[in-house]
C-alpha cells in the first residue's frame, strides 16, 4: 500500500491517492500515514477527505498530530478541530509543546476553550483527564418522541449517544436511559417512567483503571462522571476504557520487570530515553545485590572448609528468586484486578505457606536424588542443599505474596514488589538460610 | 449488606430480602450471591425478581452457577434459559459437567440448541467460541423506517441492537449500519445509500486476542465473525473484548513468571492446583540451574587462589538476570501488543546493544567506586568486576530481546521467554564471562 501510494506520490498522481485512500478505514489510514516518510505524510494527508481527514488525526500518534497540526494554514487547523471530539482533542494536547498547544486554543471557540482547559486540569490518570464532555442530556418531563427529536439535533457531534443522561435544573444526575430503552417504549411514554434511577457513577478524582474496571463489570458502553457536587460533567466511554486497560497492564508488566512505564511505544523510544527508563532500578538493585557479598565474604571460612558448597549458591537463589516471583506475580495481578484486598493477607500467607511446602519438598526430592546418583556428593552435603531449599522456597513464598499486599497498605504500587526486588532481598536471604544449615549439619 | 441479609433469612423475612434486592444491579447481586454461604445463595436467589435473576446469573461464576442448575426445578431452568443470551449460556456451558450440559440442553429449544452446539465446536479463545448469534440482520432495500421496524421487532433479544448487519439472500455481509446513522437520516432513505461497506471482518477461527486488539483497534462496539464462505455467523461484543484482553494480559503476566495460566481467580484455586501450575516451571529451572554448578566447580581452582571473587557471583548474575528481564519484557509485551515484528529484529538488536552498553557502562562506573573506596579490593579485582558488569549486562540484553521474538517466529509464545528462562541463562552465561576474564586478567 504504501509503497503504491510513494509511487504515485512521485508521478504526481494526487488524484489516484485520492481515490485510492477514499474507501479507506480511519484507524487503518492513521498507521499507513505514521509510515509514510516524514516530509511526504503531510501531502498525503491534505488528499484525504475532509471527514476521514479528522478522523483518521484523531487515531495518530502525538509525533505524527505534532508534524501535522505544525504544517497546517489557520483554515485547516480550524477544520480538523471542529471535527475532533473533545477527549480525542484532549488527548493531542496533553503531548503537544505549549506554543503548539496555545496556537490549537485559538481555534476552538470559547466553549471548547473552556472544557479543554477543565479536563487538562484534573490529575493525570483520573476519570477526569479521560472524560469527554460530548453526551446527549434528557429531561426526565421529556417524551420519548421529544428524546429522539433532542438526539436528532445534538446527536452528530456526540461522541456515544445510546447511553442518555437524565439530569435536573442543576446538572444532578438523575437517571440514564438507553437508545435500546427508546426504541422499544411507545413514543409518548415519558423518561421519568423508563429510566434506570439506579445508576453506578464515578467521580472527577476516581482512577482510570477502576473506571475501567467498572465499565468492564457492568457491561456498559460508557459511564458518567459526577464532580464533588454529583453534577454530571462528562462520560467515559468504553473504547477509552479498553486502552486503559491495555495501558495499565503494559505499565504493570514494566514495573514488574523493573522498568519505569512509558506512554510510548518501544519502537518509538529513543536509546537514550529506554537507558533513563531502565539504569534507576539496574543500579538500585545492583547496589542491594552487594550486600550479598558481605554475606558470602562472612561465611568465607565456612566455604574454604567445604568448596563445593559454593557450587550449589546460584541454583539455590535461582530457585528461590522463582519461587518468589511465581508468589509475588500471582498476588500482585490479583490487586490489580481486585480479586485481592488487604484483609486476604492471612489467607493468603497460609495458602501460600502450603503451596510452597509442595513445592519444597517436590524439588527437594529431585534435587537428592540428582545429588546422590549423578553428582555423589556426601549425604550430609546433599542433606545441606535439599533442606536449604525447603526453607528458601517457603521463606521466597511467604516473601513474595506478603510484600506486594504490604506495599498496596501503605499507598505504594504493588507492581513495584516484583521478581527483581523479591529476587534481591531472596538471594540474601537464602544465603544466610545456606550457611547456617551448612554449619550446624557439617559442623564447620 | 450480606450480613443483613442473613439476619433477615434468620428471621425468614422474606419479602424485605425481595425489597432489599429489587434495585440492585445484576453485576453487584452476582457478587453478593457468590460470597453467601453456599446451602443461603440459592435461596436468596429464588427471591430475585425474574428478569434480574437471569441477568444475575449471567455474570455469576462457573462454580455458582453449577450449584444453581443442580438445584433448579425444570420450570426454573426453562426461565433462566429462556432470558439467557446465547454467548452466555455458552460461557456457562463450558465450565459444567457433561450430565449438567446435558439437562442445560435439553431445556432450550431446537434452534438454540444448535447454535449452543456449533459455538460449542469452534477451538478455544476462537472468534467463534466467543461470539453471539443474536445481533440484528438488515436487507440493503429496506428503507430506514422498515429498520426501525425490525429493530423494534426482534430488538429485544439481540444483544446489542446499535450496529445492525446488511446481509444478503445467502447471508453475505453486504454493510454495516449504526443506529446512529438510522437515527440522523431521513426515515424514507434506503438502507442500501447510507450502509457502510468497507466493512472489518474477523474469522470464525481468528484468535480472541486479535479479535479485542481489532475492536479495540477501530473503537468498534461489535465486530462481525465470518465463516470460511464469508457468511455471517456472529459477533463478538465489546464487553466480551474488554474481559479477552484482560484475560489474555493475565495469561502473559503468568507465563512471564514461570507459572501455568489459568482462568480460575487466585482466591478461587486449590493448594494442589496452585501447585501443578507451578512445579513444572520450577523443577525445569532448578534442572536447568544445576548446569551452573558444574561451572563453578569447573573453575574451582580459579575460585581458590582468589576466594573473593566468589563473593560477587550473585551480585553479578542478579543484574545480568535484571537486565535481561528488562529487554525480554519489553519485547514480549511489544509483540503481543503488536507493536514489533519480526521483521524489527535488527533494529532492536541494535538499540539494546547501545542501551545495554550504556547501562553497563554506568552500572561499571558505580561499581568500581563502591569496589575502590568501600571495599578497598585491589585494582585488578575491581577491574575484573566491572569489566564483566558490561559485557553480562551486554549478553543479557541481547539473549533477552532476541530470544521472545524467534520464540514468536516458530511458533511459541514469547511470553515463555521472560525473566525466570532468561536469568537462568543469563546466570550460566554470567560464570563462564567471569571466570575467563578473572583468569586472564590475574593470571590464575
Amino acid at each position: 500500500m504504501n509503497e503504491k501510494i510513494l509511487e504515485l506520490l512521485e508521478a504526481k498522481k494526487y488524484s489516484e491517492i485520492g481515490a485510492l485512500l477514499k474507501d479507506m478505514n480511519p484507524a487503518d489510514a492513521a498507521v499507513m500515514l505514521e509510515e509514510l516518510p516524514e516530509q511526504k505524510m503531510p501531502i498525503v494527508f491534505r488528499l484525504l477527505s475532509k471527514e476521514l481527514a479528522a478522523d483518521t488525526f484523531a487515531y495518530m500518534d502525538g509525533d505524527a498530530q505534532e508534524i501535522l497540526v505544525r504544517g497546517f494554514s489557520d483554515k485547516e487547523l480550524d477544520e480538523v478541530m471542529e471535527q475532533l471530539f473533545l477527549d480525542d482533542t484532549v488527548d493531542m494536547l496533553e503531548e503537544m509543546p505549549a506554543n503548539v498547544v496555545k496556537r490549537v486554543l485559538r481555534h476552538v471557540d470559547a466553549d471548547t476553550r473552556k472544557m479543554i482547559n477543565q479536563v487538562l486540569n484534573y490529575p493525570k490518570d483520573s476519570a477526569g483527564s479521560i472524560m469527554t464532555m460530548e453526551y446527549v442530556d434528557l429531561k426526565r418531563s421529556m417524551t420519548v418522541e421529544q428524546a429522539f427529536e433532542r438526539i436528532r439535533a445534538t446527536g452528530v457531534e456526540k461522541e456515544t449517544i445510546y447511553t442518555c443522561y437524565v439530569t435536573d435544573s442543576r446538572r444532578k444526575l438523575e437517571g440514564i436511559v438507553t437508545v435500546k430503552d427508546l426504541l422499544l417504549s411507545p413514543k409518548s411514554e415519558v423518561i421519568r417512567n423508563i429510566m434506570e434511577t439506579n445508576v453506578k457513577f464515578v467521580s472527577t478524582h476516581t482512577d482510570q483503571e477502576l473506571v475501567a474496571r467498572e465499565l468492564s463489570k457492568y457491561d456498559f458502553l460508557a459511564i458518567p462522571v459526577v464532580d464533588a457536587e454529583e453534577r454530571l460533567v462528562g462520560i467515559v466511554t468504553v473504547d477509552d476504557a479498553l486502552d486503559v486497560i491495555q495501558e495499565e497492564a503494559t505499565e504493570d508488566i514494566e514495573k514488574m520487570a523493573a522498568i519505569t512505564p512509558t506512554d510510548r511505544p518501544y519502537m518509538k523510544t529513543s536509546v537514550f530515553e529506554t537507558w533513563k527508563k531502565r539504569i534507576p532500578w539496574l543500579l538500585f538493585l545492583m547496589i542491594s545485590a552487594t550486600f550479598t557479598s558481605g554475606i558470602i565474604s562472612s561465611f568465607e571460612d565456612a566455604l574454604a572448609a567445604s568448596v563445593i558448597l559454593t557450587s550449589f549458591i546460584p541454583m539455590l537463589m535461582d530457585t528461590g528468586g522463582n519461587a518468589g516471583s511465581q508468589s509475588s506475580t500471582t498476588v500482585i495481578r490479583g490487586l490489580s484486578l481486585g480479586e485481592i484486598r488487604y484483609g486476604d493477607v492471612l489467607k493468603i500467607v497460609t495458602k501460600e505457606s502450603f503451596v510452597s511446602l509442595m513445592c519444597g519438598a517436590t524439588l527437594a526430592v529431585a534435587n537428592f536424588a540428582k545429588l546422590m546418583l549423578i553428582d555423589r556428593v556426601s549425604l550430609l552435603v546433599a542433606a545441606v542443599v535439599c533442606l536449604t531449599l525447603v526453607v528458601v522456597v517457603l521463606v521466597s513464598n511467604i516473601v513474595g505474596c506478603t510484600l506486594p499486599v504490604l506495599a498496596k497498605r501503605v499507598g505504594f504500587d504493588p507492581a513495584v514488589m516484583a521478581s527483581p526486588l523479591i529476587t534481591t532481598i531472596v538471594d540474601a536471604v537464602a544465603l544466610i538460610i545456606y550457611f547456617n544449615i551448612a554449619k550446624l549439619l557439617l559442623g564447620i
